[in-house]
């Protein structure tokens, strides 16, 4: 499905993003006091581009629908990650209970031009991607908490996402009576 | 040659550069008094990108030499837009003395998913793009000013950005002694 996806659309340079980016990473770090707060800020920032995206997602990528949560691990691994940054990502470390699942991948082409000074090494640079995968799943009624546990800009040897399920949320109007 | 460039590298949908720029925008609207100096700093913001940008230009375009200002004009519209955002761009307008042209294109990707409320009809919103071919130019000791005239999201037909030479700066340390 990511591969399809990569066919249709027009597509950019993942360095002009990176760069875009990065300009926007500084810009929030000027304008807040602590490094939570940019990286809260930053979050927030993907969860409005995720509740955009999610159409532009479902229209390009093949998938048709997703309700559960254990469906949306692969999704967001295998096909958000190849089709929006070009990556290979795998789905790994569910708890028992199948409520959290982590996403894995080596390296992270937002971070291409970025090297983290000691000063910020508490600095999520990437959060906004939690946040686009938080406002994108919660596009699919899933409700996430989202966050960096490891990443490589930190000196680790992967980047690791960590997902857990908050909630699932009910359509307001449900269509359909099944089930 | 921007044909050719477009199968190299790793490339993201233009929707995410979009989205990601939206939010860099809104940022710098909140942090800066006037319009006049919001549309200043995603200049510099552009010529800092357009700097390290130059680099993975040249490697990728298959471009190798581009010194005459009227060179660089096909460079910038046919290869340079071609290549970052997918746009096909003519050169038109130029000036008596060949020190100033304009570059023209139809739709503005960056754009798609903003509008323009009134109160900001003065801001110009792409100015990124500007900075950065002027910072990509400076590369190539070309000094330039440069500035949309015309932009779609201001209700125009099409989008003009004027290209004026301020001065061609010689290299500090010449190797080659001809001409």
């Amino acid at each position: 499905l990511g591969e399809l996806a990569l066919q249709k659309g027009e597509r950019v340079p993942v360095e002009l993003l990176a760069l875009t980016y990065g300009s926007l990473v500084r810009q929030v770090i000027a304008d807040y006091e602590s490094i939570e707060e940019v990286n809260k800020q930053l979050d927030l920032m993907g969860y409005n581009i995720g509740v955009r995206l999610a159409d532009d997602f479902f229209a390009k990528s093949g998938v048709s629908d997703c309700r559960s949560f254990q469906d949306s691990a692969e999704i967001v691994a295998k096909v958000g990650f190849k089709m929006y940054l070009n990556v290979q990502a795998s789905v790994d470390l569910w708890n028992a209970d199948n409520t959290a699942y982590s996403i894995l991948f080596d390296e992270n082409p937002l971070a291409e031009f970025t090297e983290l000074p000691e000063e910020y090494a508490q600095l999520s640079f990437s959060n906004l991607v939690c946040g686009v995968i938080r406002g994108a799943l919660e596009m699919l009624l899933l409700v996430v908490k989202c966050e960096f546990v490891r990443s490589t800009l930190q000196g680790n040897e992967m980047n690791e996402i960590r997902i857990s399920l908050v909630e699932m949320l009910r359509e307001s109007a449900p269509e359909d009576d099944e089930d």
